[in-house]
């Protein structure tokens, strides 16, 4: 039986959800995978706990739920997480990078993760941040160390769209993609076509917990950038950032707002986040609530298009997991 | 740079196709792979031709082009498949079992299979009738043996189901499958949606190199069945075969079938194969022409959609193609 120690940076909705998930597929995860997974440290915004032995599953979201991780019996403490990779970084495997997106510094999450690889530690993330404001150099780190680097949870929440385009689409060409990356936008633009105003369908894509923890990231078109960046860099040699992508958000939208999708598109080098009309019956028109869907273009294997959830604690957890094990199954660990 | 051995048996539209692939690829999949290809083996009707040291691409497809491979210059030979394992299995990395599918006895590409798994060597397939016959044998031994076998062409084409059910989705639960798994199929429904006959429908798709050697395992619903049978055994503790499929096939379908697809299902133990009406403005309803398409519902990440061509030579050459690199890719070789 294989182990794999992890170090959890982040508890919120993806790293609550996570522990549940390991926890709820612990006898799955070892009967297919031969592998154990074993959380040594944990870390959220207030402070930490590390155990080498590897913290209590239950334990962790009991803490938690009473307030911070650092009260955690015996292992917990202020460190935060940078103090704890510099002293424990031979007690982890894999970083797991899950506290929540910055896109102006990509902080605290790039130190972190450029930490961790300087030190041959697998980094799996959800985090955009330092995904799309620096993917070039951070590929480059993880390969110079030979590690992984594993962020399917950063696009299109469970459409597995990362390790298509590395993994199988790798020896083909991108010609262009097309994608509805953001559900709140999706989950508002579906309510306005009903008449219901954009305030109201914004508040009630809150209450349902769809939104961003600033919703103006959604709203103006910069989430749905940041996987665009993302998505850019992956399949092509020429690497772009934010400022590349021409972005028009959902705010100002007026009029009949039927078949509108807010569409990230690459193609012939041009890159934008805007509203579009899609044509009725269209793939994308059958695209509703908070569902993503991406349409690529390949020399190759020809058009390929695929939907699912994109937002979700478990299901964004249930990516990073499977990044996780990933990993394991290639016998990184 | 790792270099991996393969010995190819079969040289119709998907062998031909992979050979003229890896010619057009070789640069990108030394860079990308740091991985090395070389055709030691190659093998169709007539006869085979093996050199240790590696047979000429452009070599192989001017000799088939005028005949057989057999006809080789210097390593040509009438030995069969079988033959060419028992007196080489030293000599190759991977099995390319890509000729003619055969869902009554699956052979002769299942002695091809089992003799190289039994001798540690790796397989992979675009061969239907070894997988829906003995799904369940064949991964054990491939297993027991420590190689991995590799199927992603036998199942919707250049949509990479097999790969995300066994790989991303694998701690999962899949709780049903719709899918569009016959182009040919789908494209004669089209046809007949215009008011063209089922003949003529039939003939075009014949013509245009869509239908399989014998279209009667198109229209009768079977090759969907078998796609079935391989999808629901990777997923299901419970494997079935053909005769637990309930069969309707397209050929005597009448009155108006505007909207029609040819749908293979599993559900609550369910699997079947029937015509149906789907949605207008659903998903299915935007999958057109040779198109396949998928649907999974599964516990954790929802449902999830996909669509890409089903067919062609050069889309499925490229599916064995991905596998092969797969499995360089995790260090196997």
């Amino acid at each position: 039986m294989r182990e794999v120690k992890l170090f959890i940076v982040g508890l919120g909705n993806v790293g609550g959800g996570l522990v549940k998930l390991m926890k709820s597929l612990e006898k799955e995860i070892e009967r297919k995978y031969s592998t154990k997974l074993r959380v040594v440290g944990a870390v959220d915004i207030e402070g930490s706990a590390f155990s080498k032995e590897g913290l209590d599953l239950d334990e962790i979201l009991k803490t938690k739920n009473k307030g911070s991780i650092k009260n955690y019996p015996k292992f917990g403490s202020a460190k935060n997480a940078l103090e704890q990779i510099e002293e424990n970084w031979k007690n982890f495997d894999v970083l797991v990078e899950v506290s929540t997106t910055n896109l102006e510094t990509a902080q605290p999450a790039l130190d972190h993760i450029r930490n961790s690889l300087e030190k041959g530690k697998h980094v799996v993330t959800s985090n955009k941040g330092p995904i799309a404001l620096h993917y070039d150099s951070l590929i480059k780190l993880a390969k110079k160390n030979g590690v992984i680097l594993g962020f399917e949870a950063c696009v299109a929440g469970v459409i597995p769209v990362i390790r298509i385009l590395r993994g199988y689409l790798a020896l083909d060409k991108v010609q262009g993609i097309n994608a509805i990356v953001n559900g709140t936008c999706n989950f508002i633009l579906g309510k306005m076509s009903e008449g219901i105003s954009f305030e109201k369908a914004l508040k009630e894509a809150q209450e349902k917990g769809y939104a961003e923890a600033d919703p103006a990231l959604d709203v103006t078109g910069m989430d749905s950038a940041a996987k665009l960046v993302i998505l850019n860099n992956i399949v092509s040699s020429r690497q772009i950032s934010l400022k590349d992508v021409k972005i028009n958000g959902i705010k100002n939208l007026g009029g009949d707002v039927r078949n509108t999708k807010l569409i990230a598109s690459l193609r012939n080098g041009d890159a934008k986040v805007q509203p579009e009309k899609v044509q009725e019956g269209s793939f994308f028109a059958s695209v509703n609530g908070v569902l993503n869907a991406i349409e690529i273009e390949t020399e190759i294997a020809g058009p390929l298009k695929f939907s699912g959830r994109g937002a979700g604690g478990r299901e964004t957890a249930y990516a990073v997991l499977a990044d996780i094990l990933k990993i394991a199954a290639e016998n990184r660990i």
